[in-house]
């Protein structure tokens, strides 16, 4: 077994000396739990004249990545230069070079994830990602060490920090989405175009990967049923609340015997649910296991130093695994054949909004519309919604989602009425 | 390194069933996961004779406790015979003979500990008992592992199911003590004394444990100033919502500077907390980092399934430090002298009930009680208790613990006034 072993770092911003000084501070206790000691030997970065400080003391910094890639003694590539085309390159060289690599990368684990794992295998490497999904929870470890002892059955929640950040505003302080929104922005919690975490991508690029270690399926993003919060009307949340329940966006991955359904969309959770209480730009995932029954993780989606903690958190299982033999593994090895669940299989309880002439008749062709997809109501509420228009919200029985879609159409192709939204809604705590 | 590992089992109850059923379900991927294959070679049992199906087969049943504690072929040992001296003594005798030892016994370990730990020590063996808090939550291994590279601030949470179930029925349902009491005790999340669980005694026990991982310090339960639920009327949970809060029974472990301030008691925490929406039996603990920031794991408290997994989870991380040569650093070997804080340090808000005579100058002498020791009042309510009396609740400024000392004594000492219940109030989120 090694004394040390080394690392090079590709990217020196925040994250990257995040983890320099999260390395420098706790060596001993890394050195005690790892049995070896980790060092960090080279940093690519983009100018080399810039001042870091004593943080960079000790440490050859280089303008090329091949400096890093061909160096023989360094055994451990952390990528946080962010980017995917560039830094998916440089990791595939890393892999190939043998090295073991760390990233908190997750548009690129997402969209390239199966490729670098299968690249990462072939030559025996590590390849770890926990800051990818959730920031400082340290959520995939988990579900990674459940799984060696307990079967995963559901795995959902509220991976997108910005949208929710959006939401408690909405929530709480009875804010526009557009008002939200500009909050959100100015606080740095959204970027100027917030159409991957507004649109649910980025909480569909996490439910991949979570996806991927949870039940070892490759779902692609356009598998994913993907809604997200653009359409949501503070008027949605206030009937929700009359009706006992917070909306929140929810990535959501459910194994249907042997098959799994995959999506992202706002979702009604009961307001006495845990995850009801996730406010602002917190994450919160469940995960459901067969024998450990349902645990849930909560803390910062994001930031840099829970990000950087997390990538140490790899880094000490990559020396593990290392010391251990058992590199090679790429965080879970555990793998089924892809098979998504037919519509006839997913089961949930829906809200659907609908706006319609006030004029006799249209609620009989509202209730003819569901009966003939034999759908029942849980709850109903009608109210005016303008002077010609009334606003119907309906809490549907559960029915499966042929019954939903099928529902869905009748009411868009209605002349008389006009779907507004349709969310899911969930059950139970 | 070792090709296989052997296990002797303390115990044949349902826990110790669970953890044969889960090592022979999950082979493979344990096998993967640790580079080695684990297998029960022994169990201790009381009745030699009893049935015990499939699950016993192949492995030598015993009653004799040196079977395993001498056979040489034994590397790790695994108690969930529960007891206290009976498993202290068993499990003295195995680290003595050099078997790593994992237990779900937590009052054994909250009491004896600190006896144990220095044990496994001495004889380099580890010492391992997630399953010991928070049942099915790997909340122990999460400490351990954040604390390799971060600094732990805070641990706090609801850490006993029994009293938690209580304080949700007596909060969602109106039920008194009593008759939630009962429902517990039906339902089997009381035991027929409930003291250890109403008192506070098991959450003392608990927050022992968590603080040795977390800071590194022994406190003895009595150091820990703990308050059980018995005193809390229905009166007071209505009150609190009106304010605002929900009651749950705390443990908290606040590093203050170089000090520790660990209690457990009932706790006003603001409705938005996601802690204040943990109901029933379940269990939820935040840690806060300086790093990570506050992050919060949730789950059964208890269960045998989810038991019996933490305790693979334990044999897990046994097998990979015997491969990794790490072994003996029995959880964590993180140790420094245990100080506790002063209550001048310790500073808190505080809601208190208290009865007085329905008659002039009884609130100005109540004003000047609080104004001596130099608090104010955040909130004041004043409402009728009985014919003569009112019953006055205050929540006060954050103030320390030596001036509530002197404001809960002066309410004793008066003739007037009567105090019913001090509680510490949580703020944020």
């Amino acid at each position: 077994m090694k004394n040390h072993l080394q690392i090079g770092i590709l990217g020196f911003g925040t994250v990257g000396s995040g983890v320099l000084r999260i390395l420098k501070h706790h060596e001993p206790k890394l050195n005690q739990v790892t049995g070896v000691s980790l060092r960090v030997k080279k940093v690519l970065v983009r100018d080399i004249d810039k001042k870091r400080g004593a943080i960079a003391e000790g440490i050859e910094l280089t303008l090329d990545v091949d400096e890093i890639i061909n160096d023989p003694e360094i055994d451990i590539v952390v990528e946080v230069m962010g980017s995917i085309d560039e830094a998916k390159n440089y990791i595939k060289k890393a892999l190939k070079a043998g090295k073991h690599v760390v990233t908190a990368n997750k548009d690129l684990i997402a969209l390239h994830g199966n490729e670098l794992v299968a690249l990462a295998k072939e030559n025996q490497c590590d390849l770890y990602y926990e800051a990818s999904v959730a920031g400082g929870i340290p959520i995939l470890r988990t579900i990674v060490d459940s799984l060696a002892s307990d079967d995963i059955q559901k795995v959902f929640g509220i991976v997108n920090g910005t949208t929710n950040f959006i939401l408690s505003k909405m929530t709480s302080e009875g804010k526009t989405y557009e008002a939200a929104l500009k909050e959100a922005q100015e606080l740095g919690f959204a970027e100027s175009d917030p159409t991957n975490d507004v649109d649910g991508i980025d909480a569909a690029r996490k439910m991949v990967i979570l996806t991927r270690l949870a039940f070892g399926m490759n779902v692609e993003l356009d598998q994913i049923e993907t809604k997200g919060i653009r359409d949501l009307q503070q008027e949605d949340i206030q009937m929700a609340e009359k009706l006992g329940y917070k909306i929140k966006l929810i990535g959501s991955a459910i194994q249907i015997e042997e098959n799994i359904s995959v999506d992202v969309g706002p979702v009604l959770v009961p307001a006495k649910h845990p995850l009801a209480s996730v406010q602002n730009e917190n994450n919160a995932v469940f995960v459901v296991g067969a024998a450990v029954g349902e645990t849930m993780y909560y803390g910062p989606g994001a930031g840099e130093l829970p990000t950087a903690n997390s990538i140490v958190s790899d880094l000490i299982t990559v020396a593990k695994n290392i010391q251990l033999g058992t590199s090679g593994n790429v965080f879970s090895s555990y793998q089924h054949e892809t098979s998504l669940a037919q519509d006839s299989e997913v089961r949930n309880k829906y809200y659907i909004a609908i706006e319609m002439q006030d004029k006799t008749g249209q609620f009989l062709a509202l209730a003819k519309v569901f009966s003939q997809c034999d759908s029942g109501f849980d709850q109903i509420i009608q109210q005016p919604h303008s002077s010609e228009t009334a606003k119907v919200v309906i809490v549907t029985h559960e029915i499966n989602k042929a019954q939903q879609k099928e529902i869905l159409k009748a009411l868009k192709d209605s002349k008389d009425m006009n779907l507004l939204v349709c969310f899911k809604v969930m059950e139970g705590k």
